[in-house]
Order: C-alpha cells, then sequence, then structure tokens
C-alpha cells in the first residue's frame, strides 16, 4: 500500500482561557455554582474542567484589569500537525507565536494565531490527563472525578459561540479551507447572506459557532458550552441558578441543533455559559449543510419551544 | 501543498440485514413497540430507520426459513473508500462480492465480505436520504420524521455488539489494522486475555463491540443498539414493553461505556435490541485504551448499577 | 365513644364539561394530542379520562353554538354529603337543580348550582368506574389504561382555574365556609388586596385556583389541568406540541405551586389546558396560607423559571 | 345546623425516631449523601428533615448501644385529637404514655403507645416548623430549604413500611378501627390469607405498610420512604450511591404503589430508606382496596420491572 499523507487536522475544542476582572466572583461561579473541578492552580492562574473533561484543562481563569477571552485552544490530531499547521499559516501570511512546553500548565508546545476575525486561536497536542484525588475521584475507570459534586455538574466541555464584525461567509471559508472544519448548519438574512455559520470538525453538530454581527465589537465570544447528560439535569440547573439569584434564560429548545440549552452569565467576567443538552450527532461524511432562512430561524430555528428571551452583552476576545 | 492521500476509512454504522422467521411479529415489534418508521417495501424487504436517522434505512428486515444477521452495512468516508477497501481486502485475500446499485434498496455501489469471525460485512458509500412524507415530517429542518410518533421512539440507529469463538486479540486486531476500528474499551479474563473489545470509527465509544466465548457459534450478533435522547426515555420504555408484556432486562447502567440500558428480544427473530442511551463521547485522538480486569468488569464494568440478569440466547450472524 | 356527625365534604375534583363550537378539532386536539381514552359517547357527549382516571370521565364534550363551561363536577365525601349539600345551599338561598341518575352518563344522582361568581358547579357521589376495555387495558391492578398509548398522555386530571370579577376575599370565603375549600396560597395587588386565591380539600396544593380580574366576563375558566408524573414529560409534550404546529406557553415552572407548566389552547373551543407536574403536597391540618406581594409574585411567584409569555384568551364558564 | 362531633384523625405521617450504634456513619449517611438538612441538635439528638418538610423533623437520629426504632410520629388533625386518641385507646386497654411539650425538641403535648405488633407509636399535633437559616433559605416562600444543596436531596418523608409476625388482618383492621388508616392495596399468600397492606390517612397510596412474616423478630422496620419529584432524580441518586460506594438495591418499579424506587441502608444503624417516586394519588372516598395475589405479586405487583433482588436484614422496631 502507498505511504499516506495527511493534512493536518483539528481533533477537537480543547479549552477557553477566560481573563476576569473579578476573579474571586468568576471561581465561586464555575466552582460551586457551575461545580466545575480544579485541576490545580499555577501562577495565579487556576485550572478548571468537568467531571468527564480528560485533559489538564477545559477552562482557565486568570485575573485582570478587563474581563476577555485571552484564546482559544484546539487539540490537533497528531503532534506533527501542530508544526504543519504553523507552516500552513505562515505560508498563507498569518502570524504564528509557539507557545514553549509548559508555558500553559499541563500543555506540550503549542502555537497560537488570530482569525482574520481578530479571535485568538491556540493549536496544540500534548495535554496532560491526569487522574483526580484519590477522594474526588470516580470509582469507574472511565470517568476522571465522581458526577454530581457540587452545582449543576457538567460532564464536559461542549462548544464555543464566537461573534464577529466580518463577513459570515468569508470567516468560515477560512475556517473551512484553514482549519479543516465543515459547515453543518447556517443561517441567511433577508438578502440570502449568511449571517451565521455552526461547524465541526467531530461528530457533534457545532465544536464553534460563528456569527456576524454588524453592529459587535470586531471580536466577541458569544458563549462556551458546557454539556450535560439529560434534558432534566437543565431543569435542575434551573433550580439551582434561581435558588442562588443568577439570573438566566431559558431552559429551551433550539430548532437548529436540537439542543436545550439555559444561557447564564459569569457574574465575575460577564462570561455567558450555555448549559447544553440532547442535540444530535452527525455521522455521515456527505451532509449537506442545512440552510435556514431568517423566518425559518424565528419561527423553529433559534427557539424551537421556550423562554425566547435575548441578552445581548457579550464579551470581547482578545483585548483590544 | 502536497496531494494528500488517504487509507480509506469507515464514517459510520449503516445498517444492519435481519432475515426473520416471523416477519409479522418483528414488524409489529420494530415498528408499533419499538416505533421505527418505515421507508418503504421493495420486493418483500421492509426498509426501517429510526425518526432522527438520515440514511434510507438503518434496519432491513426479510422473511426467511430461519431468523439470523445477513450482513452489518458499514458507510464509507469517501465514494473511492469502497473500492480502495475491496483492493485492501482481496489484497489480503479476502473474498469480495460486488453488489450492484439499487441491489439493496437506496443503496449504490456497495462490497460485501465476511471478517475471519464469520461475520458479514457491507462497505457503501451512496445511499439515498429520502424526506418523510408529509404527515410524518418533522417541522425542523434538521429532523426527518416527527419523534414520539409511536412505542419507544428512539431517535437513531447507534451500535452492534457481535459474538465470536475467535481469539478476541486476533479479530479486534484485524478490525482495528484493516478497518479502522479504534479501540476503546476491554475487558481481559482471569488469565489477562482480551476476551471483549469495544470499538469505534466515530467519537461514541463504540460503534461495534466484539465479544469472544469459546461456546458460541462460529458467528454471533448479541444485540443491535438504538439511541434515546434521555435516561427517562428508557424508563418510559420500560413502561410501554411491560404494558406489551414484552420481557426485557434493565433498565441498569453499564460502567464500560457509562450507558443505561435495556434489552429486549423482537419476539419474531430473537434479535436482541439495546435501548441505550447517556454514555460518553471521545473527541481525544491519543486516547488510551481502557482495560477492564474481569473483577473489575463484574463489579462495575458491566453492571454499574440496576438489574443484573443475563440472558444468553443470541442470534445468528450469516446463515450457516 | 358518641356517635360522629360529619359537614358535607367534597373529596375531589371529578370533571369538567365543556361545550365546544368544533367538535371535531377538540376530540382531535384531547384524543389525539393530548392523549385523553374515551371511555364512551352518549348522545353526542363524549365521555373522556387520562390513562390514570379511576371514574368514568373527568372531561366530557359536547357540540354547541358557542364554547363555554357547562359545569364542573365534585365527588362528595359520602353518598349523603350530596343531599347535604343541597340543604346547606338551599337554606343559604341558592337554589339547586337535581340531576337524575344517569341524565348525566356514568353518574349517580347529583345536585347542580351556580356559585355566586356564576361558574355552575356540580356535586355527586356515585360515579362509575369503568374498566378499560381489553386492548387498552393496564397489565397493572391499580391503573385503568396502559400509559403512552398517544400524544402527551397525561395521568389524570389535576385541578381547574377559574376567573372571575368578584370580589377575590368575597369569593373564595364562601368556598372556604359553603364548600369546605382550604386556602393553601393567595396573592395580593398593590393595595393589599386579595386578588387569586390557590384553594383545595385534597392533599393537592390547589383543586381550584380562583382569580379576580375587573376586566373579565363575570364568570370565565383559565384553564383544566392534566397531571403528568415527570417534568421530562413537560419536555416531551413541547416536541409533540412543536410538531402538531399547535402553539404554546411554556415550559416553565411557578413560585406558587411549585409546578412546572406548558400551556396549551385546544383549538375547537378554546379552553387553555394545563400540563403540570412536580408541585408539592400538603399534609399539615395547621396550614398557613402562604401570602404573595404582586411584587413577589412577578418576580419569583409566577414564573419561577422558564417562558414568561402569557395569553389573555380565556373561555367562558357558562353560557351567556 | 347541627353542631358536628369528629372521630380524631391522624394527619399525616410526622417523623421516624432513630437510634443508632454508629452516629458518625448514620450522619454522615443521612446529611452527606441522602443530603437531608438538620434543625438542630438538642442533648444529643439531631434532628434532621429534607429540604420541602415544613415542621421541625422528620427524622431524628441518637447514639444508642444498638440500633432501633424508637417510635413512629403521626400529625393529629386537631389539637384536641390527641386527647381524644388517648381517651380512645386507653378505653382498649392500650397503656398511653404522655410526652410533656419540649421533651421532643419542637414538639407539643403528645402520646406514646405499643400497637399490637409492638411498634411504638407517637401521636403530637403541636409542631415548630422554622424557617431555614438565611444561607440556607430557599428564595421560594413555600420551600423551606433550598433544593440540590448536597447529596441525594430528596424533598420530603414519605411513608414507613414495618414488618410483624403478627395476623396482617388483625393488625391492620386494628389500625384501621383506631387510627382510622384506609386500606388501598394488599397482597394475599397461596392461601388467600392477607400478608400485606398498604395503607393511607392522606391521599399517598400508603403513609404505612404493614407486612406480616412469621419469622421476623415482632415488631421491625424494612424502610422508611423519602420523596423525591422525578424519576430522574432516582438514577442520580444511583449515581451518587455508587460513587460512594454505599450498595443499594434498584432502581427498579413496583407495580403496587406504581413507584420507582431504589433502597439503600444506612451504614450506621442498618435502616433501610427508600428512595421513592412517582406513585399514584388516591381521591376516590369509595376507593376499593386492591387485591394482589402472591402470583400477580411475584409477576408485576413487587417489581413491575427493574433490580429484583432482595435483601432481608431488616431493623428491629422498639428495643427488645
Amino acid at each position: 500500500m502507498e505511504k499516506f499523507i495527511y493534512a493536518p487536522e483539528i481533533a477537537k475544542l480543547g479549552h477557553v482561557a477566560l481573563v476576569t476582572e473579578n476573579l474571586e466572583k468568576s471561581l465561586w461561579f464555575f466552582k460551586e455554582i457551575i461545580g466545575l473541578e480544579e485541576t490545580r492552580e499555577v501562577n495565579g492562574t487556576h485550572y478548571l474542567r468537568a467531571w468527564g473533561d480528560f485533559e489538564h484543562h477545559t477552562l482557565s481563569i486568570t485575573a485582570g484589569e478587563t474581563s476577555y477571552i485571552d484564546h482559544i485552544g484546539w487539540k490537533a490530531k497528531r503532534r506533527e500537525d501542530v508544526a504543519n499547521f504553523a507552516r500552513l499559516l505562515e505560508d498563507a501570511g498569518t502570524e504564528v507565536r509557539w507557545i514553549a512546553a509548559g508555558e500553559e500548565a499541563g500543555q506540550g508546545e503549542a502555537i497560537r494565531f488570530e482569525l482574520p476575525s481578530g479571535h485568538r486561536f491556540e493549536i496544540y497536542f500534548d495535554m496532560e490527563k491526569p487522574q483526580a484525588e484519590e477522594s474526588r475521584k470516580s470509582v469507574l475507570k472511565n470517568q476522571v472525578y465522581k458526577a454530581w459534586a457540587k452545582g449543576v455538574s457538567p460532564r464536559r466541555i461542549d462548544h464555543v459561540n464566537l461573534q464577529t464584525a466580518m463577513d459570515n461567509h468569508l470567516i468560515v471559508t477560512y475556517l473551512q479551507e484553514t482549519l479543516g472544519f465543515k459547515l453543518r448548519e447556517y443561517l441567511v438574512n433577508a438578502d440570502d447572506k449568511q449571517v451565521v455559520g455552526w461547524m465541526s470538525v467531530t461528530n457533534l453538530v457545532h465544536d464553534m459557532a460563528m456569527m456576524s454581527k454588524p453592529s459587535v465589537e470586531p471580536n466577541q465570544m458569544h458563549h462556551i458550552a458546557f454539556w450535560m447528560d439529560n434534558a432534566q439535569d437543565i431543569l435542575r440547573a434551573a433550580d439551582i441558578l434561581s435558588e442562588q439569584e443568577v439570573g438566566f434564560v431559558g431552559p429551551g429548545k433550539h430548532g437548529i441543533s436540537q439542543a436545550m440549552f439555559i444561557y447564564v452569565k459569569d457574574p465575575g467576567s460577564g462570561l455567558r455559559v450555555e448549559i447544553f443538552t440532547n442535540s444530535y450527532l452527525i455521522f455521515e461524511p456527505d451532509w449537506e449543510p442545512i440552510k435556514w432562512t431568517y423566518k425559518e430561524y424565528q419561527k423553529n430555528g433559534s427557539t424551537y419551544w421556550g423562554d425566547r428571551r435575548r441578552d445581548d452583552v457579550d464579551i470581547q476576545a482578545v483585548k483590544a
């Protein structure tokens, strides 16, 4: 058989690096209310993950003057893909910065670069998969921490939803061609112009959504999502958030992605978190992206049923 | 950039072709009780799928003298992978039979061949994705049929679980090397010898399990699984099956795969069906297969909690 | 011991008699979508009940020129209570009409009378408890029909919610003193004047709510509620209603009563139906009614979380 | 109208007083794992209740040489019923001991006496309904504590299940005639002799079950049950108990009472706890007790579906 030569590929969403103007509140929110576990703290950065996340961290939180997303980390499929992505990006004129192994705790050598939309991405391959300490460790060999230890208690990180002032077709095409994302569903406006794309490299409907809005700051994050196993868990989350008097939108069900949701904001940083479940998986290699017109979006696509309110203050991605 | 040359790959489990000695009972069970939709009937073969399955069929049912599994269909990742797999298999001395487009309704050109374990696999790429007729069609653009029309109403096919008298390491290595399956979890017996492997080509923990048992017929199918979105749906299934006086095992939760289950048999053919939910997804490209000793399997691995009964009569795969 | 002499008492909400201007649509809605079972039809009146209702009917539907509630039936605690209530009511100047056994199918001798608010109540004791026919009968000895046969499939009738232009304190006091209802929770307006009372004769928080609104027709019904066992069942109902394009409000959770809800209207008659679950039970004989100020009502009392929309067109109770 | 004279009545199950040979373990189990709240500790007795229990305590735990149930408390319907019950019992030759107000923390004057089966009952009317302290208090006016603070987190006490060596018909008749319990469902053995009765004074199917077994100690408690709102909550409980390696039986669904269950034992005292949900309510004053033959009990009555294992070591009620 011939030797196979593969294009570099992204395997999955790895983590989000959050800078918060109120570290104490953000830690309270993510650890006590959402119920993430803290792997460890290194030099003031708190490395968190959900009970079912295998890697060292899926959310890092660091104190800062203002709140913003420092970067979004993606795991490459093969170790050599990191350098191959670097080469591809530099060939295309993108500035690439190498991050030494250990500069981000638990992580091997990685690269960081900015999308044309200004969002900063990181690509890594090596990442520690630390076990939980004895008292928090699951009795199951395929699960890191015990579930249900505190708060909402989601299983794992699910996806990110980004906002840009850029033309949607342009940035989505970039993500498809440069990073290998596949477009799964998309929304067009009244002029039949694409304004949102839901994309994935996995069997999820989306690892990332990119929403174009003329009015937004050049680059923003609309939300980071954590996955729960059951719709009922979303209702329990609603009870917990209500008792803590942390306001939220939902529950409801999206038509696009078929997912049940609650949106709640970290009171420390303003980062919106989607508590997310159900949805569907795409196994088809010949998937045809599903087009939603704005009319369809308003009827069924955005909110299939449930709470239809919106709140529109989003967190900036990459500090100005 | 260099031109990339890819090994042929399997994208997903496609369908199971069941032959039943009691067509009427099997159709009652799968259509009325499980609640699969019938895409159409062609020459006595009934092509069924769940409400969230996109392709033409995920289960076909045909009348026969005895009940058995005729073949298990897998969708290739690219159209050319079908011929590439044929070439690879023939090079390795495996007999490959070409199935003309349309010989199996809805399906393009495909190949069929037998595993060393005697199970017959089919690999195809082209498959119709018919819409539902108006009265059964979902109002959602990303969903084929309305959910909850009848019976248990699972979303989609999930996986197959096969049994063999062959050495487990041998057959699992074959599946890894020839077809690209990745081993996710495995069980060893008291002599530290591998006896079951859970494997996938997708982000699921398993698209297929292969269980070795010296006592079984050369090749058997332990079960086919259908996915539901919520644990509560499994409990509703238990109510429905109890009311219909169709016996079942469960509900319970597996440690391996972390899935909630019910096992119920088609009274027509004897084919065991797992109604399956929760579980976890594997996004890590550097996943280390999780080893379960027999002691761990008995404690947590097989039944983490719930109904621990077993029934051991399985359906033959491929007619003798 | 002395012989005990008991005041007449109401044991439970029995049924609602609906007149609809579109019988076909109302039957489609209640039988196919909500999934009530039809006990039988007598002289054009369809007698329905949920799968877990024991008595002959909990909802009757009859065609009429306009849609309205003909009467609301309550079951007395003892057979002699029917006549005792008649005597009490007549002594208080209320006109009482006797309904002969069988005039309403399945029912023994009963009385009908109008509340000061104009709502027509019926009190009966004897009511057939017919078994289901063989094909629809539950395998359980304590359950009438198989659950999950069709549509939303609630277990039983739960409560009624009435509207009046009358002073709330007056009508609630009447219901307490004449019929023995206990006040469980109540709402006052900005002037500290009671405007809604939730009342029960059972351990439920409410068998009946009475809401006073100056603007309403003298007597109206806001909704009739059916009970489901699990919150997840409400979400399944939302899927079913959405697929049938029957609009609804919810899901959400009330603070008052702590119940999860969906409100959906019968497209035939306009009668609003609450699909209702969770809530709490009151076993305390020394229960102090819980007072909600309008501010508390707006914050947590009405909608604790979820869909906060309201629709305000209600069905008339008793034909003008 | 004539003055009404009422027989004394029991309104509800109040609490269970547990003596444990391992206080530390019992407190860990009931507070950390089951997730009951501690109202307060008085003289070494810990007064606990679930987040939705209104009265001062529903379970009290005191250290002792051996583990046993000291008494089971029932709340009378009216204050004067306590003395009226005392009079009735003494007239029937039963020894009645008066408990002074405050002798049991939070409680007013009460009586204690032994059933013919040897189980010790307490009847009280006055009981404090303390609010929760600020940090644990629910934001809802009709709920005491925030839900989901710790562990399984049931809403409220539900029922007790007692065992006796006495003839079942005799003891059930006693409970009906002396204390006003209504028989809801019952089991007969192969000789058509009643062996178990499920009884209630509320709309629940049972506030108490009494099971006769020739082999048991004269008086035992099989279990105390706590209620959860949803079936899904039982599955979450199974996860939590499994992670804590506290063995349990279930989940499953009883035919009798139609309730989903898990049975788990307090490792401190050996008291079995049923985590209980769903079930049905009985509003009918003319309810005919449902008879289950032993054959029906084995088929559907005991375990309708799910885990059918039994464990048979029960805790003694009243110290020998």
